[in-house]
């Protein structure tokens, strides 16, 4: 079994409302000191040995990042 | 200015339907070789040299996590 993680995140210069959002709600909250906060998608996927890498950058690609908008990066851990 | 990485993961036992989805998308894509996807978030947060991991392990309590159904990581690196 593989097990593979991917970090998906916004590239710069892509609005994110979803962390404007919480930035200012943390602010209401007190925590002033906090200056940026970034929201993606952390995805863990399992796998049958056979499926490599490449296959899952090709995923990331078609299906689970929007690569106009969204950076992304692989890892995978086996066992 | 620190950069902490924070990894929201929903509790095992708890209904991800987003990550079921695109089970399903990428079986349907061919990729018959996944068995499973979970998807969670993957918040980067900036903030002054004063904020504690301690405060931001806070802010994942009371507002960037929901403790009742996701389990959350805080990491941090300073520059």
């Amino acid at each position: 079994m593989k097990h593979f993680e991917i970090h998906v995140t916004g590239k710069e210069g892509i609005h994110d409302p979803a962390g404007e959002n919480s930035l200012h709600a943390l602010a209401n909250l007190g925590y002033t000191g906090v200056t940026g906060v970034r929201i993606g998608k952390f995805i863990q996927l399992t796998a049958e040995d056979s499926v490599t890498g490449e296959q899952v950058e090709e995923m990331c690609q078609r299906l689970l990042a929007n690569p106009v908008i969204e950076d992304f990066a692989v890892t995978v851990h086996e066992d």
